[in-house]
C-alpha cells in the first residue's frame, strides 16, 4: 500500500486548511495512514513528519506494521501520550492550531486534550474529515483486497442456500455461513450476518434471530467478511415455496430498482442520482414508500464509510469509489426483499465486483 | 429485568447532582434502562418521565422492545430528534441543565446539540458515568444470565481442546470455537477470539492468524460469548508437546497468582487489592515484569466495563460485581500464559461463575 503517497496527501490537504496538524484518532484512518491493525493508537500528522503513539501491549506489533511514522509505545493510553508529546514539542516547532477528528473523539476524551494542550498555546479544532475523504476514491490495491473479500464473500451465499430450510433457526444459517467464511479464511465478519425469513423479511435490520424458517415466505440474507482489512457487503433473497404474484412483482420491482441504479453509477454523477434512479423504479410500481432507507454507502475498511448513496447527497462519483446498491422493500407484516452488491466506480460507469445471479430463486 | 427500579435510581441520582435530565447516549447503558436492543436511539431520562428516540427503521422493534419510556420515532437520526424535542419540551418544563455522556457522545455530536440547544437555554454538561456505576452491580436476573454465558462461553474451552493440535492454524481453532457458540444458540462472540500458539502466545492481544500451530509450546485461547445480551469471557492456556522444567514454574506462578487474586475478591476490599495480589505472586517468583496488563475488569452487556481492577484503582467491590480475574506472563519470543475466569462478588466472598480446571493440560 501507499503510505507515503497518502500521508504526502494528507499532508498538502492540511496546509490548504491552515492547520499546523491532526491528531489522528479514527482506527480505520490510523490504519489507513500507517497500516496499524492493533486497537488502540492515536497518530499526529505534522506537515513534515508523522508520529504513532500506542501502549505497551501493542509495542511488537507496532514495530512490525508501522510505516511512515516514528513509533512512540508509552506507558499511558495513546491519546494522553499524543497529547503530552503535543504540548512538549509544541516548544520545538510552530504548533498553533492542531486539526482533532471531531467525530472520532468523545466529549470527554476532548476536554482532557484541551487541559494538556492549554499550557503550550496550542489551540484543538475539529477538522473536516480529511482522511475519511481521501478513504472514499480507493487505490488499485484497494480495489484488488475488495474484490478478494466480494469473492469470498460471495461463496457464503452457496452455504446460505444449502443450510435455508424451513425449521431451521436463522441463527443456524448464519452459524454455516460464519464458519464457511472462517475456513476460507476471512479474518471476521463484517457486520452481524443478517437472516431474516418470513415475516421477519420485513425488518431491514432483521439480525439472524433463533427464530425457526417458516415453511413459506422470503429469506433476506445481508452477509460481509473482512479480508485483508477489507470488508464484503452483499444481500441475496430467496423464496421458500411458491411466490405468489404479488411476491414476484415485489422481487421483479426490487431487481430492476437495483439494476437501474447500477447503471446510473459513473464519474460525474452525484450519488444523489444514482439513489434517484432505484427509487424512481419503486416509484412506478407503487413501492417507493416501502423503500425506507437509502440505496447504499461507500465500504472499504470499514463497511459503512464516505460516501452515503442517499436522497439529496450531492458527493460526485469519481473512479475508485467502491459503493454498494441496494434498494429493497419491506412490507409490514408480510415480508421483504433487499438485493445488493458491491461495485467499483470505474471511468466508463461501473462494474460489479462480483456478479452473482439476481433472478428470483425458489427453494 | 427491573427497568422501572433501575430508571428511578437514575432519577434519583439525577437530582443529587442538581442536573434536570439525562441525554443517555451509550447503546448499552439505553438498553440497561429500556431492554432497546437495536443500533440506533437515544434516551432522554427526566426527573418524573423517559422518553426514547429512534428512527424509522425500528419502529416495529422499539414497540417490542422498550419499556419505560414514551417512544418517539423520528425521521432524523436520533441524537437529533431528541434535541430538537429537548429544545421544544423546555418551553413545559424546568429543563436548564442537561447531563450528557460525555464518553458516548463525540465531540462533533457534542457542537451540533448545544446549538440544538442554545434557543432554548439549555446548558449540556458533562455527567459523571452514573448509568455505568449502577450497572457495576449486577442484580439476580442478570447475574444468572452472566452465568448462562459463561457455562456457554466454558464448552468452547472442550471444543478448542479438540481443535488444537500441530499444522492446523490458530483461525480454524477460533473457527470450530465459534461455530460451536453459534450452534449453542450465542447471539455472536463477545470480543474477537485469541488463540495464541507458541512464540505468538507472547502477544497479550494476539488474535486468531492464520499462522499453524506450532508442535510445541503454549496455546493461549482466551474467548468469550453474548447470550441474551450478556458477555462471558474466559482464558485457559495449554501445552502441545512435553513442556520444560521453566514452562512448568511459569505456567503455576500464573495458576497460583490467579488464585490468589480470586481469594482476594470480598465486599469491602478495594479492586487494587485484588490486583496487588496477583502481582505479590508473580513478583516472588520473578515474574511480576511480564505481567504487562490489568489483573481485569468488569463484564456485563459489555466485555469491558467498570470496575477497572488495577494497580491502585480505588474501587470498593460489593456484592453483585461481576468481574474477570487474567493474570498473564508473556516472555516476549518464547512464550505467555494467561489464566481467566469471570466472579460474581458475593456476601462472604466470591463465586467462579463456571469452574473449569486450571491444572496445567498437555495435549
Amino acid at each position: 500500500m501507499d503510505y507515503r503517497g497518502r500521508l504526502r496527501r494528507l499532508q498538502f490537504a492540511l496546509a490548504e486548511k491552515r492547520l499546523d496538524g491532526l491528531l489522528v484518532t479514527s482506527l480505520p484512518n490510523i490504519r489507513y495512514l500507517c497500516s496499524f491493525t492493533g486497537s488502540a493508537a492515536a497518530l499526529v500528522v505534522l506537515p513534515d513528519s508523522c508520529y504513532f503513539f500506542t501502549d505497551g501491549r501493542y509495542t511488537q506489533q507496532a514495530h512490525e506494521e508501522v510505516h511512515g511514522a516514528t513509533i512512540k509505545v508509552a506507558k499511558k493510553a495513546a491519546l494522553a501520550a499524543a497529547g503530552e508529546w503535543l504540548a512538549t514539542t509544541s516548544k520545538k516547532r510552530v504548533l498553533k492550531k492542531l486539526g482533532v477528528e471531531g467525530e472520532h473523539l468523545s466529549l470527554a476524551e476532548g476536554v482532557r486534550l484541551r487541559k494538556m494542550l492549554k499550557p503550550a498555546a496550542i489551540r484543538a479544532r475539529q477538522a473536516p474529515p480529511l482522511v475519511e475523504r481521501q478513504r472514499m476514491v480507493k487505490d488499485e490495491e484497494e480495489v484488488a483486497r475488495l474484490r478478494q473479500a466480494a469473492l469470498l464473500g460471495s461463496t457464503l451465499f452457496d452455504t446460505a442456500l444449502k443450510a435455508i430450510r424451513p425449521g431451521v433457526s436463522e441463527a443456524e444459517v448464519a452459524a454455516e455461513m460464519e464458519y464457511a467464511a472462517r475456513r476460507a479464511g476471512a479474518e471476521g465478519m463484517a457486520f452481524e450476518t443478517i437472516v431474516a425469513a418470513g415475516e421477519r423479511s420485513a425488518l431491514p435490520h432483521g439480525r439472524a434471530s433463533k427464530a425457526a424458517i417458516p415453511a413459506r415466505g422470503f429469506v433476506v440474507c445481508d452477509f460481509g467478511v473482512i479480508l485483508a482489512g477489507y470488508c464484503s457487503d452483499m444481500t441475496r433473497t430467496v423464496y421458500l415455496g411458491c411466490p405468489s404474484a404479488g411476491e414476484r412483482d415485489s422481487y421483479e420491482a426490487v431487481r430492476q430498482a437495483q439494476q437501474a441504479a447500477i447503471e446510473a453509477v459513473r464519474p460525474g454523477r452525484s450519488v444523489g442520482e444514482v439513489d434517484r434512479a432505484a427509487r424512481n423504479v419503486l416509484n412506478k410500481k407503487g413501492l417507493a414508500r416501502y423503500f425506507t432507507h437509502s440505496t447504499g454507502h461507500g465500504v472499504g475498511l470499514e463497511i459503512h464509510e464516505a460516501p452515503r448513496v442517499a436522497r439529496g447527497q450531492s458527493e460526485i462519483l469519481q473512479p475508485g469509489m467502491v459503493i454498494t446498491i441496494e434498494p429493497g422493500v419491506y412490507l409490514p407484516g408480510r415480508g421483504g426483499v433487499r438485493i445488493e452488491d458491491s461495485v467499483v466506480v470505474t471511468e466508463q460507469g461501473c462494474e460489479v465486483l462480483v456478479p452473482v445471479r439476481k433472478e428470483l430463486m425458489t427453494i
